[in-house]
């Protein structure tokens, strides 16, 4: 869909090695990869990242989670427990504005390429670190993955049906939500780089991460005093009603509609009376305000159900949006894959795969002068080893397979 | 707490003109004013941003929100309605870098402040604009607030307990989620205008950055073929156990530990039962393989779940942490918010507010050199406007009087 994206190069030049596996650290690297930067992803000989299959020591056979988080980038692969390997990569390293790696606690500084040993040998370079927990935590050595990271950040304390067991929000901010952070911070450093030149050492933890999500919560505890509980569908302290989720015509798991009225527009709750023809109740004394539709929450759930359960969650979605009121249907991952919208507008494209087959995934999302960045697929194991090493190395072929044959790569 | 923070000059030079409200758009630029960047928020003079109070039409009675998305920024006030004070915004808009908007969609145009009137004046700025919906979409003229874009960007489908109704995630990721997007592009921008001198427009739609934290589910599905499903706290498509939400002693809401095995390691099993005393469970036919124990999954979650109610949560956190297998005590707000591992290492600060005495607050997660950015408090309403005026456009003193008097700030 060539009028529907634009490649992006914002970061052109920029050379990053990437030692990321599965999905905090690898979503970082691509997010710069999106905006034009070069990525070079580090990956062993034998399985690559862990990210690319489901079954441990085992070959390829679901490689969507690995195409999603790795787009753009380049594969190099190269042994780096042999000491010719680990050589390779610290020339690349030299050559290279960025690292990233996102390896279990200690990993990185047992290869012999911690913070000081590579800023020994680049001085400039921006040297990324993401980790379970802080240095400092009394759980710095611990290994972390998303869930846990949701665990001890406090999202999960938040997420769940009122008076019921936590659960986990489904999607994987602990990992995606944490790469984030890391590469805005990556993006400061490399551009007073552009000034000053000055290298540095970032590092960002899971768990400080999910701090910065859960701030929203943190405000509505200083106010009450108390912990935040779980409110279902509701928004835990938010005191304005009607507000939730209302079960739609179906009766399927997602036939449910999402209606809110701010508090800073009071006009929404008589547009809503009106559009469900209840101009009678716009100025009962009970629903008078926020603070009585808040006392009175059941009721009027009740009144806004009785309308929602008569009409599709699309329906309901755009009669309630159509007088001006914030209301969103629940979409499911299939809806989501198949609607039209997103590829009309360049934020779902599709790419061709040697092996697989064409598939269809989510883009940057951000519009840059009205087109989301093109679509460029992941690497296969190893596709750009000789490409990386006589580009940024200037290596002959010969010297390239000669390497191989010594086990280096 | 000098000594575990420094103020952090990456952006230092960089104005930014900050037209947003609530938090998508303020926790944005207030990313970038981590990073250095001065920040400028026009807020209209009777209230100012409605993120710095819980009712419509009435002052201050709960700051915390505001405070939390806009540390570090100036505020100046300016009647955007009266023509003297939209020239001034123009000629703050001539001197700036990026500028940055989430009103309801067409606000901004009406104001006369569209993408192509500021681009007329200042060719180089960065215009930033974040909506509900994305340009394009059916629902582009609608409202969206947090709630609306999880439902319409599908993180509240997959989240809440199996079988039960969705349930929203209980973090604000529809604004704070899409503002961390807009930051990284915005980033990207600067570092390339740096080297052309140009500018650009960029547009994120809160739907469309919710499926960027998507996208593990959306691979799930490509591989299922099916729906993902609500999950509990469990993750849906992860083909390995035990991985999940297990009770602990005590019984309260958040008395929960995530313990998960992963599939990348299958020492990790091994290393459980001896650590829970089940050696003779380990190499047991039945719980051999991930595929075994995912078939037996409700017999290996009662193994776990008779060991962790005899122990606190912090208690099984530490225990099976230290036998190298990821685990995470379910922290609630309170325990996140008392946590002394956060102030010792920067990652909460505290700062003094002229009116509200000192609070604590997270800071930007990231450390720069080992520490993170110093804390700088939130702006009271038109604290800064002389400052701003006198700094930016070379205003004396009885200018500003003049303007004051005039009712355009």
């Amino acid at each position: 869909m060539e009028n529907t994206s634009a490649p992006l190069a914002f970061l052109s030049g920029i050379r990053i090695v990437d030692f990321t596996q599965f999905e905090a650290g690898p979503s970082c690297t691509e997010a710069l990869g999106w905006l034009g930067a070069e990525v070079v992803k580090i990956e062993n000989p034998k399985l690559g990242d862990p990210g690319r299959r489901r079954r441990p020591n085992a070959p390829d056979e679901d490689p969507w989670y690995f195409y999603i988080f790795n787009a753009g980038k380049k594969s190099l692969t190269v042994n780096l427990k042999s000491p010719r390997g680990l050589e390779l990569v610290k020339d690349l390293l030299r050559k290279a504005d960025v690292c990233v790696e996102n390896f279990a606690p200690g990993t990185i500084e047992r290869l012999g390429l911690s913070y000081e040993d590579v800023k020994a040998i680049n001085p400039k370079i921006i040297y990324c670190q993401v980790k379970g927990f802080g240095e400092g935590s009394p759980y710095e050595s611990n290994l972390a993955f998303d869930m846990i990271a949701q665990a001890v950040g406090g999202t999960i304390s938040v997420t769940g049906e009122k008076g019921r067991q936590p659960v986990k929000p489904g999607i994987s901010l602990g990992d995606t939500g944490t790469g984030m952070l890391m590469a805005v911070t990556i993006l400061g450093a490399l551009y007073k780089r552009r000034e000053t030149g000055e290298g540095h050492r970032l590092q960002v933890a899971m768990q400080d991460a999910m701090l910065h999500y859960m701030r929203t919560n943190l405000s509505s505890q200083r106010r009450t005093g108390k912990v935040v509980e779980r409110a279902g569908g509701k928004v835990s302290g938010i005191t304005n009603a009607p507000s939730g989720l209302y079960p739609c015509k179906g009766g399927g798991p997602n036939d449910w509609v999402y209606i809110m009225t701010s508090r800073a527009n009071p006009e929404h709750w008589s547009r809503l009376m009106t559009l469900m023809g209840h101009e009678e109740l716009i100025n009962d004394p009970r629903y008078a305000t926020p603070a009585d539709r808040v006392k009175h929450e059941a009721d009027v759930d009740a009144i806004i159900t009785d309308w929602t359960l008569r009409l599709s969650k699309h329906e309901a979605m755009t009669k309630v949006g159509g007088v001006g009121v914030p209301a969103g249907a629940v979409l499911d991952t299939m809806e989501l894959q198949n609607d039209e919208s997103f590829v009309k507008r360049g934020i779902m494209q599709t790419v061709e795969h040697p092996k697989m087959g064409s598939y269809k995934m989510p883009t940057w999302p951000v519009r840059v002068d009205g087109k989301p960045p093109t679509l460029v697929r992941a690497p296969e194991l190893g596709e750009h080893t000789e490409a990386v090493l006589v580009g940024w190395l200037g290596m002959a072929q010969g010297d390239v397979e000669k390497l191989r044959a010594e086990g280096a790569l």
